[in-house]
């Protein structure tokens, strides 16, 4: 049982799973999503916190047909999207929320987006959750790379999921498990799929990612990833800090380093702010296990995520610390890569490549910090981790968009 | 009581909703449309013209899950598109029409347009109502503005509503309104929400339009409307005439300028005429309040067009009478803009803002006249409104296209 | 009683409708597509292959809300895809299967396609059947033409069936129809409708299309038709030989030259072999009928492709026998075009106009060889075809693409 597990308390959910659980297929190519509900006492469970899975479609607007999954483990309500990449659209711990308030209301069907739109930011209009997935193909800002427009971070938020299937443990501590698999393909270009899993159990207060991209092509292929986190109120306000284990921070580009010197503070909502991002390094433990911590001001809330560098190496932390219907949010983005465009990635190493029926795994752990003592515990982790090691702070941006275009 | 609902015998329409209606949701979150019709009798309502509201929703093709809803007042069966901007599909009274017959049969769900396609061009695999709503981002031809590429006439009329509301007044004149909200949002760059009203009455041949642009997020916004009014036959034909109080008319382009001095009459559906433009000026009474007409040839049919030139202070009169099977039409179309891309609109002073919270209004009033007295003692309104003030007509473009792309 | 209909069983299938058949509407604008099916036992026909036609729709991940309909004529089961312009997906019989394997294994919702990504090769997310219908505005490889991007392939696979009706004859041989209707149009572009017919026999293991392309519109249009008929395993392997009667070959660029000399031979799946393509230019008997047939090396399996060179005047030989999960497919593409961008057929007269209100009509036929003498005798019969007249081995591109673009 690693840290991450011990911290959501979920004990036997991460690793293989246990013989006994009871599946349920929620969507399949002949079985519609359908209004459908169970709980724990239906289960026979009896736990200190009643646990409750739904499935639910939404209407109207550009909503029409979008699938949300709810898990209630009785303690944190997590909200997941089907028709959206398996995103996680927020989780929400009585009056604590992870997630953030997007412009966009809508939980938004991606037959209505043009992902080619506007420059190559159609993704704007969908874009309004807790936990986004970007890539595979290829994650960061529009642009022309090898002759084709790369689309703002790719195409896995937008692609619906096949088959999602529910699995809960039939011993304690009852395990739930909720799996969808992408396919992003295309012919002579890609064949990938992705099998997702978000993992929790009654009564925790956060969850963990765990996706699987396969290559099934015949041919190596460049790929990359990265888990777009955004936090906004509570967790997310003046004086927040952000922290984790770092071995080299730069700015994004050259606005990012005029605040560079605040770059682990938060400002409330700013007007004219935009946003700033920071490139980051992260440092991981012997096993490549590393976090990173969002606290407000009182440092008596917070939420940790976790990952490992040998699957996710670079991390971004995004700030768009603008004013609050402009979207006050910030994201904590463990990634393969950065957010430039993939052109500019190459040169960075940060284009890696997946070889024909090769798998890499992805797992991120999201964890509420609900008072003083599970932040300290978590600011004292990343110390450990930090292990007195060196933070280079590199004023020039790794990439100069001045010059490149 | 004004002007324009004496005239479509809106006694109690426009302005605020008595207390006493009868509610029904159409389309919400947790509401799919499906098929429902109600009528006076079930609402046990006792009037000369039995009137009934009706959803339904179309499938196979285009329109796939497009829905549509036919409110009959007695005397005029105005179909509405949910699903597109709430834009009204066509309106008959009898043997007459508003509407026209376009090359696209399907009422095209959103889902299959891609708007970017045909160098920006998409939207016209879509469009074939009477009142397409252009905007509220931008409006005009497609073409780039500050490095993006702006499809034609925006996306409004490709938004299904969120939302959709019929009320019926319990007491005379048993108003009927019909709300649907569009959400036009986009991360970073838009927080656009329209609630949109069309009313009418029993008995009625003609119908108000009555929008509110708010915008939601926390900065000035450009914003663009444009009612996009069209009419075919019986109301147009050879020798139809266009009758409006004018302060300015001017060609849109060379080829309008080439039949300028024809600009208020219409040709039968002539071969390879495609269309002609003209950009109008309209005088406003005291209040702002204006009016076009277009009547057929005999003075014995039309429709008039009421709105506010405080609202919307400029008009297109779009004179496409080419063939029949082309889409023979002539578009009647307020907005507070042309039809030029939005860069060329800038320096004519068309591209408003919208503060952070503020809203504006666009009420357009739809009339049939159904005989001769009916269009004399419309186009007297018109003469009242011009109140002999000058017609300036100008023989250059307000944009030199040649120059400029 | 011509010779396609007599190779696949088709007594009385070609040509007019009898006047007794049963029809059933699976689909129109009030008649959603539903799980339906049909049996030779419920009609009260008594065959030696008892047939059925069944309807359902798939769901879940990019293929939510795709119908199939499944004509098992006791000998074939063919799976046509209403929703992608009444495409053939498949026609298995016993372990002989016409289609290939796609990477693309979803059978994808237009909705969720932007043929405009990728360049213009948004098309290729989609691509996986036996059958996909091109144009019929445009066929060919993206590029600019007359000012718009034209997409790969044009619209038709992208666009889903209006009305589809299923009609079997009261008498024998019980022909079985299956109808749909594809309209293709927007405003001032383009108001094409295709009238689609599959028809087979109880028993058949072949079926004809036969398409009939309308232009509604007022205006003569260029168009173009393609039908990009796929193989891949059994029928295509190491050894597998096309064989049709052929006035010119020519290779379709610099690298299907190289490899000219074995035009005509197949590769086993080969890394990094890619595609090469040949323009043919086929010759016709009498009337025009031809065919192409690609068979094993063993020469006792394999299938033909009927079809006539004044309505289909062209074919594309497209060999991509890169390795299997790349997709290893070979295409057998009668057409009015080949598929180099339309900017380049206009030279080649290869862009046929269509004036108003004329129809085209393309058939095409396919016949499994099912052993040694069906596949000789289809090898006699482009013998016959062919008649001693010669072939032109062209070495130069009919467009010099190093040049263009």
């Amino acid at each position: 049982m690693n840290k991450l597990s011990c911290l959501i308390g979920l004990a036997a959910v991460v690793g293989a799973t246990p013989a006994l659980a009871r599946d349920y297929v929620l969507l399949d190519t002949d079985k519609p999503a359908q209004n459908w509900k169970i709980d724990s006492q239906q289960l026979g469970i009896k736990t200190d916190k009643p646990f409750s899975v739904s499935l639910r479609t939404l209407h109207g607007g550009l909503q029409e047909g979008v699938s949300l999954i709810d898990i209630d483990t009785g303690a944190m309500t997590i909200t997941v999207v089907p028709t959206r990449g398996m995103n996680v659209l927020r989780a929400v711990a009585g009056d604590v929320r992870m997630g953030w308030d997007s412009p966009v209301k809508d939980v938004v069907n991606p037959a209505f987006i043009e992902q080619n739109g506007r420059g190559g930011l159609g993704w704007l209009e969908g874009f309004n959750e807790l936990v986004t997935r970007c890539g595979y193909e290829w994650v960061g800002h529009p642009g022309m790379d090898n002759g084709e427009l790369l689309t703002l971070h790719g195409r896995a938020a937008n692609i619906p999921a096949s088959k999602v299937v529910l699995s809960i443990d039939e011993q304690p501590p009852y395990a739930i498990r909720l799996r969808g698999e992408l396919k992003e393909q295309a012919f002579k270009k890609v064949d990938f799929s992705v099998a997702t899993e978000l993992s929790t159990t009654p009564g925790a207060t956060g969850f963990v990612i765990d996706d699987t991209l396969t290559n099934n092509g015949d041919y190596p292929k460049e790929y990359q990833a990265l888990y777009h986190n955004n936090f906004g109120t509570p967790l997310l306000g003046q004086g927040a800090r952000f922290v984790a284990p770092v071995k080299q921070v730069s700015p994004f580009n050259a606005k990012a380093r005029g605040d560079l010197a605040n770059w682990q503070t938060y400002r409330g909502p700013t007007k004219d702010y935009d946003e700033t991002v920071y490139n980051l390094v992260p440092y991981g433990d012997a096993r490549g296990d590393t976090l990173a911590v969002l606290h407000n001001q009182a440092g008596d809330r917070g939420v940790r995520v976790d990952y490992n560098v040998q699957q996710l190496p670079v991390f971004s932390l995004w700030k768009n610390t603008d004013t609050e219907k402009q979207g006050y949010v910030t994201g904590l983005e463990p990634g393969t890569s950065f957010s430039y465009n993939r052109r500019f990635q190459r040169p960075l190493g940060l284009v890696p490549t997946i070889g024909p029926k090769e798998q890499r795994q992805f797992r991120v752990g999201f964890a509420l910090l609900a008072d003083k003592a599970a932040v300290d515990q978590a600011v004292q982790r990343v110390n450990e981790v930090q292990a007195g090691r060196p933070t280079e702070v590199r004023e020039e941006p790794l990439v100069d968009l001045t010059k490149q275009q």
